[in-house]
């Protein structure tokens, strides 16, 4: 039972944040995540419809240096504890410090905020690791013009396919701006949904299994973390559907008006996935009750042996016992037959009650 | 067991799309279903209140050609899996990528997008197969100018009864615009919930019949499956009618306001099927309660055999037990009647223990 | 068990409308209920301030001649299969296809429906038959320019009341004009649901006398019967208050604004209806769950008797057996008191075991 | 049994005022109460700044002189089966027939209506009566311009307070006009809820000591006629603070801005109202539950006494019984300590099985 | 269990309020809490961009003096239970009664009032007292042009931060106005609202921990003690969000734009609380699900013992008693074997009956 995943994972750890924050002044950049005193590598990819370019500056000057010619900057910051150096990107783009703060906040719940002159978006990028966990990365995604930052705690990378896209020049993304570059990068993230909603799938068919094979306490146990784990996702891709929604409603400048119509793409996609989420929860709980009923079952199963045996066997002993008396005067025990009689009384009597529970289809 | 259907069914293969799709844009065409390497079959009916013709062309530009003079043209594509078929025919009509994406993604959710110059819709088409299995069916409509195009998977065919009224003239079918038949074919495909409907009611009955007589663990495991059919079915038809609420409210010019209150009589139906459902579901839960309470009421009846038996008999063996012990001084054991009258005593002791259960009501 | 109410009732049997129309065109008249064959019958009462006159013309044209000088003219036709009469009815007062579609379809969901000259409404009538089944009787009503029609499918008159203000000149009535009819009608069919709100209160009532006295699986079937009834009835009550609240808000002009705060009322009491409704639906599910726990508690007993008669005869049982035993050398069997101690203590025995019961409140 | 409480109570009585209104027309004037043949009392409190005055009128006529001189006139009218007083009283002030029905409609749902010269109100005032029971009192109120006329029911009176306050000029009332007197009255009926709700709590904290202390099927009983009650006052509290947001939204000239601000007040408490009345609701079924839990756990333990006795006696019987066997040929039973050794074997079988029992800490 | 928390703390003793101000108009300044008789403390901390001045002014007067020079003063007053005081608090700032009767109104649901010179809201400040208990403290801020009065009812301090950030100048504090300071200690208390999330959260750990370990009748109270703590909170917690979304919507001229985005950040907060509290919901009715399903399996486990026991030894038992009958005649008596012959058996049955059993997987 030492195995089982810590509930407290599903409550994002707020309270140290507050205990590291104390005395600090919203805006304040603190990092919240584990993966402390990691230096952040600096990626970027500046291309037009002509071509493209990678670069890995080294340091924060350098990488504004990049940003003239090109039509579009894609510009990704994987690692998040060098608050220093986060602060120092922030503000060269002219961020605002409550943004600041939430891109190095791994606890952020999804949101999306406008400023004048960006766009920023916290969402969580779900994948299976190699344990088998459910990991909840957190993204920050800052629209800016002709430039998209990308911050991302870990090194997993759910962008491989949009990269792919640019570089190889599939599709229309290298003809299209920032926002575009920001749908397909939201895009993606989404899409990666699916694969958690297979692996919840992928689980809840081996607890079906399990329920009518074996409806041991363990499986029970796992229906509950089956259950916990759809809260959390429930928590971080439930508010998606509405950010996007604001997204296309919204006249900001920076999304222009074609690129509307892939959000709402997106959109269906998140409902599709809320849409899920919902199936899976009331999928768990009829496996929970599936588990009651056969569990129920079981018991039935149990009592019914006991009360065959016991209504069979009783009364026989019983019969028995008469005959095992000392009083002097009973004469059954001195026929010549008596003894086969009571065999006889007492076969008559078994088979009788077989029949009985045979009718009852207690057997 | 074996035939437990699975239940990876309700969950769209999403996943399988991100798989197929990785690397590749949005808008890109990439059949989603299982019916590979069919060639789409396109048959045209073309009709105006004075007659109508019937075409079955093999390219894609003999499509085009017959749009001409009749008032409308109901063009049917029946299979989904030749990308660059379908693709062609998107370019013909002037549709978008994305619309594209969706008439060959057959794990679409049921959608309306209105376009500029066209209205595109994906809907669930729901029947009973031969095997008694509940299909969903994906189907594509995008209503044009003078035109409507269904884009189908499989053979199975809802809108007999639509061709009928056109071939035959029943109705106003004929003297009306491309909206009406986009009507038309939406009212079948409503209308046929109703069929599916009956479906889920003949498997209740069947159920609660089966839940009075005999409530063993398949019954459960019926029900469970019932409900997950019936989340199934929720799926897909719950969304509609927001959809056709939608197009009601719409000032899109293809659909005339004379055509409206149609509509309005597909959103009765779709309001119809809703509650329906709602229904369903309430009685399957009910369904599942009864099966537990059923459950409880055997377990009630073994466990008052088993105390019944045992009140009756282990007291009497008790009694039958002091007789049978061997101390030298026991004067009962020498009395003349000794022996009749432990007898009496323990009919006595019976026929007492039958009045207190018979009092109790357990016999 | 053979009584038991089928749950088929529950959805409208829409398949067969299916069935029925296919091929038909939206708008063709198909009677969907059960009382065919039968001939319509035509009432009409027109009234106004100074007098009223009754006539039943055999004939559609003889309805129209009626129409002239009165101020009000109510028309009431009872008998809905004969299809080609209604629809000679519905040409008469100018009535659109799919109005007439619905007057006839005897499963239509409530609704009300607006058009240019008169106003829709269809209305389902609860009460209690003979039987003492609950039924739910079709009606619709169009309330025309001084003229209301009442289309019935059965004879079950709920309007009788309303009848004998016009005739015997109670309150306004007479004074007002054809949307103060409309209005009284469908005020006394909401009315009428209240004596079914009472019906199922005594239901209620007697089940729950019964879950308290004997909760047999019979009880349970007939909570889960009531549960039933419960989703019928809100089915076709739910959507009437939504339904007077468009009416309250239409400016259709046929409703004065006079005759307004009269459906404030209306209104009022569906509210009521629906708020006993949700009640009613609460519950039965405490009657359920009472159930439940009844069950629960007989078995708690029966388990009880078993463990008190197990727990005082199992022991005594063993000690008579210990003294059953044949070995040569039981100095106790010798002992000229030995048989009385083993009696004291069997008896000490049993009496601390009563105590011990006692004690644990078992008896 | 017989001292339970109907619960006929949840449900207003309508069908029998659908009973005695039969061909009556609406807005007829039928008292709905149980205390029938009561004449109405009349008392008038006049006051301004300056002071105060009271009378008690005999008649409709002197009712009416009064309203000249002072500033505010609040009419009193207790006894409601006078109908043709009650009728006399609404023709002197102008009131609507709908609204003269509604006040003497004891079963008439909360609510507000603005009609042109005044404004209508039916609240439940509740209190518990002698016989600890909840009762729902009917309470009309009309705010005209310098006057407020209160019908109530029964003789109860939570008014008390605001009398108080205007005779012995506590606070601001005596200087405000009528619609502050309106505000004071609703406000001393909400505010009369919490004696309610206090009332509820003390039932569920003895219920809560019971469920844990003795979980009998009176305490299950208890808690659903606690549900009943919480049902009861949900449906006659829930649709007030709608009703009073309405008034804080209202134009109508006859509340003036200033007294919005105390209706805010109002709507607070009522808000507070609701949310504890929603938290009972969870409170009770918490109880159920654990109600349910407990004796789960009862049974559990009966189940552990006789599994406990039964496998600890039953083997020894057995062995007992071995030896009472009268085979000729049974070495042991000719050895000379055989006895002893049984009996050693039997009491190591019976330790054994204790430590057994209490490593799974059953005993 | 003398120890259970009682539940009456979840419902605010309103009644109490009801019995002081019986009689008195609403307005009326009545201190509801448990701390009688203290005085109240004030401390003034005014500051601005260049420097602060902390003060502690013994009288009413005092208070006011100190309101010129600087930007922003921070006046807190600890202790309500002088109503004589906290009345000339509210002249000299010219607070509507309403303002101060909630000020001191210790069971005030929170809320956000806007008056046309101030803003006025109350909060709950929710921490865990030194006996592990969970605390709401009642916590009134009214903000004003240039100053914010704090109203708190125990010297339990959370703003201990905020002081900080204004007097070592941390962030932007000290150059902002008083909307800043409104939102800064808006944000502490939401703020603190994680460490009871933590709390809540450590508490559902162990109590998963005990359900899984030893489901005994203390955890299911325990659990249930969890859920009312949690609608405790709900209910304390659950308008914040709105509050604060109102704040952000307001045009009130207090509350400058650039603040706005401030309480966007607060919201943000807000919302994370409740979703967590929702799972938690959620999460303590699965541990009462799981509590009841290991209970369930701890009964089974007990029902196998005994079935075990009593199908292996009652039909030896009756072998036993078979050969311990007295028949003159009973051949197998006198067989040189029989006794050995009659122990194989026995041996035979009891292996057979553990393959059986071992089989059945219930041993």
């Amino acid at each position: 039972m030492g195995k089982r995943k810590k509930i407290g994972k599903i409550i994002p750890k707020m309270p140290s944040r507050f205990a590291k924050q104390k005395g600090k002044a919203p805006g304040t950049i603190t990092y919240m995540g584990r993966r402390e005193n990691l230096k952040s590598i600096v990626n970027i990819l500046d291309y037009n419809e002509n071509g493209f370019n990678v670069s890995a500056p080294g340091n924060v000057d350098a990488i504004v240096s990049h940003k003239g010619p090109p039509l579009v900057s894609w510009i990704d910051i994987v690692g998040l504890s060098d608050e220093a150096f986060i602060a120092k990107i922030g503000e060269r783009f002219g961020l605002n410090p409550l943004v600041m703060e939430d891109i190095v906040n791994t606890n952020q719940r999804p949101k999306i905020d406008e400023y004048d002159p960006y766009i920023f978006g916290v969402f969580k990028m779900l994948y299976i690791n190699q344990d088998k966990e459910l990991i909840g990365e957190h993204i920050a995604l800052v629209l800016l013009d002709n430039c998209v930052l990308v911050f991302q705690e870990l090194e997993y990378d759910v962008f491989t396919g949009v990269r792919d896209r640019v570089t190889k020049k599939f599709g229309r993304i290298r003809s299209r701006g920032s926002d575009y570059l920001f749908f397909a990068l939201l895009d993606s993230i989404v899409d990666n949904y699916f694969a958690v909603l297979e692996y919840l799938n992928d689980k809840i068919e081996v607890l079906e299994e399990a329920v009518y094979a074996d409806p041991s306490p363990e499986v029970a146990q796992k229906i509950q973390e089956l259950k916990k784990e759809v809260l959390r996702i429930r928590r971080w891709v439930n508010p998606v559907k509405e950010l996007i929604n604001r997204l296309i409603d919204t006249d900001h400048p920076l999304i222009a008006k074609e690129t509307k119509i892939f959000f709402r793409d997106v959109l269906d996609h998140s409902l599709e996935v809320n849409d899920s989420i919902q199936i899976y929860r009331e999928m768990s709980m009829s496996l929970m009750e599936m588990y009651m009923s056969n569990m129920s079952n079981k018991m039935n199963e149990v009592m019914k042996v006991l009360t065959i045996m016991a209504s069979i066997f009783i009364p026989l002993t019983f019969i028995a016992g008469i005959y095992g008396m000392n009083f002097d005067n009973m004469p059954e025990l001195h026929y010549q037959y008596g003894y086969y009689v009571v065999w006889g009384v007492m076969i008559s009597l078994f088979l009788g009650m077989l029949v009985y529970f045979r009718r009852k289809k207690w057997i």
